[in-house]
């Protein structure tokens, strides 16, 4: 089965049980250990109810008992914690030039990280088949170690629409690939759902799961690539928009005179702000990595053109951000991909625009960081949009084996 | 009680009964008639529990039953609808020159729209005596009636953060002013929520809950003024990002190079795209009317020269919408205020720059309408917004009248 929705909208007039059994694994995640009396004083559910839920929560494994007990007034209570041992949530992360794949379990650890070279990016049809070959390889890893794939999510550079298909990912070359059916072929229905996004809005769920903010209510991912994209949580959850293309700054113009864009418009954020406007020449996918260490060990140095050229693409992506900032007030604006390693230089730059350009007083309380999860988090953002979907109430069926 | 939250998140780790009973409510509100059996059915809550909850409205006086029953197989079953006859939301916009008030019933049905001139913008304390002056009145109206109020929302022109204070209202010169807490002095603690929002997300609320594209999740308005705002609503609620500061694309920077803005930046959205790019002549705020009525006037006549400034305004709106398109995926942003008589002429250009600057094909599917709720959008707004704390679980104690 291939499902690509956001999961049921808790409070909507969708199944109240599967919501309410959402809401007891998350307390016990967040709170464990915990009693019954706990969840139910929390939550407002009566005490017949969370017993019900939790036993439904057990009989799947979601949630153990100790054996602990706490003493409180009256008598002991047996406390709860997270289960999961049986399961595994797996990301994977489509890049130009790798592929990268991430394995966790239930709580967030992490069970696995692989990185592969990848050459797929010309037809779909060959990148398809070596992205499932790696995924087959991560299912056999599972299966030895006796754990249910809970899902798998795979993140594209491009317009990935709400059904999961990657309308356009230009610096692929695909349009409209049906990801999620291709790799449920390739995996002979493998029993579990394969999710298909936008690389920006998954390693935002990263961000927001695994992250130095995590937890953040409002929190926007700029991806730094060739291309940049943004993506936006917006109280506590991904904001897609109404067909899934949400987060496409990366051809808002910055200035109707600046230098002509690849994609045929002038002044594109992408253009100014991307990580293109760091290299000195043109590079293959491959050699990007090495370029950025290489402007990295000139910033050292003190050299004048590369601190000139990077407080320039600081100065424009101080726009973009500042843009994001007025339109959507977030709490922080995480830099990701190679804004990483060349953040120190470009931050100075970012903040004395957004300070000139923000309405609100101080930026709205703004701030911008560079991101502490390397380089695969888009791949881990696939995992915690699995977890995210147990956590919204669509919960494992039982404890059959992957085949 | 001041209060300027967005009401409990639903299957947040809040009350469960409160959130269930706002399920309950909200389906009566949109499938009514109905029996219990069929809410039971459509919501996953167990046939007890609805009896329960609906037991509950009807005390509160919310639903009622109809003395109908329908046959079906087995038994028949007593039909649901809303009451509420007893209870009335009020809405208040101030405005440069006017303030504007409207009150609903519980289904939303309009009980009265009052427009008052408004002269109180030079300071706080005099503008809050007329609009506590007129906000009394209708009070009294409403107490003839022998509703109970269940809240009162206030729209300001300017940045309100997420207690409620108006930050700033630069067209008003306001600074920091408790609108809440002032008026609820004025009023002498009225026993009913005040929240106070900005302009453009008020006028969003109305336009989710009574537009033409009411029931829109992702719905962007635009208020026409001599300032533009955006109420930005994604997945179905007004989202205000971390402070309450979002929407301001006003002083977005559509080209370094473009007209000097009061602002002291140059080419922002509002100088190239506000009501104010129309106006031949600066004019008080009681003129503008007058003024766009005669811009409409000449544009109907051919008149070459208005033709091209609404061409050029149209232009720099497109740009602007441009951006909430790419960022945010919407399915219509409604333009509102002035735009409204003016969006015959400012539509095409609009469309025009939609389709060569948002990445995804045909827009994202990104409708730009004009409004069709009139200049008290806003207020209306403030009513929309007492109506969805009740939908969200903030129910009314009981039928204790205004004293």
């Amino acid at each position: 089965m291939i499902t690509s929705t956001t999961g049921p909208q808790p409070a909507d007039f969708a199944d109240v049980r599967a919501t309410n059994l959402a809401v007891v694994l998350r307390f016990v995640r967040e709170h464990a250990p915990c009693s019954r009396a706990d969840i139910a004083a929390s939550t407002g559910l009566n005490k017949a109810t969370v017993s019900s839920l939790i036993a439904d929560l057990i009989d799947r494994r979601l949630v153990r008992e100790t054996g602990l007990t706490e003493n409180r007034v009256g008598r002991p209570a047996t406390m709860l914690v997270l289960d999961g041992s049986p399961y595994a949530a797996i990301g994977v992360e489509i890049n130009l030039d790798h592929v990268s794949a991430v394995a966790t379990g239930l709580a967030g650890e992490r069970l696995l990280t692989w990185r592969r070279a990848f050459s797929g990016g010309e037809s779909v049809n060959r990148g398809m088949a070596e992205v499932g070959a790696i995924i087959r390889r991560v299912l056999g890893r599972m299966a030895k170690e006796e754990r249910q794939v809970l899902g798998l999510a795979v993140a594209v550079p491009g317009l990935v629409d709400v059904q999961g298909t990657a309308r356009i990912a230009p610096n692929l070359g695909w349009r409209d690939a049906d990801i999620g059916g291709d790799l449920a072929k390739a995996l002979r229905d493998p029993g579990f759902p394969i999710q298909v996004d936008n690389d920006a809005n998954l390693a935002a769920l990263a961000e927001q799961r695994f992250g130095a903010h995590a937890g953040a209510s409002d929190l926007v991912c700029l991806t730094g690539g060739i291309g940049v994209g943004a993506g936006i949580i917006l109280d506590g959850r991904l904001r897609r928009g109404r067909l899934g293309y949400s987060g496409e700054i990366g051809h808002v113009q910055l200035d109707p005179d600046g230098p002509a864009c690849p994609c045929g418009r002038r002044g594109c954020l992408e253009v100014m702000a991307g990580i293109g406007a760091v290299l000195r020449r043109k590079v293959s996918p491959a050699e990007v990595q090495m370029e950025i260490e290489e402007a990295v060990r000139l910033a050292r140095a003190g050299d004048a053109g590369t601190l000139a050229t990077l407080d320039a693409v600081g100065r424009s992506l101080g726009k973009g951000v500042s843009i994001l900032a007025n339109l959507l007030n977030p709490e922080v604006v995480v830099l990701g991909g190679y804004y990483v390693p060349l953040a120190p230089w470009l931050l100075p730059a970012v903040h004395d625009e957004l300070g000139r350009r923000v309405i609100a007083l101080e930026a709205g309380g703004c701030q911008v960081v560079a991101s502490a999860l390397g380089h695969d988090a888009a791949a881990l953002g696939g995992a915690a949009r699995v977890l995210d979907s147990i956590d919204s109430g669509r919960l494992p069926g039982g404890l059959s084996r992957i085949p």
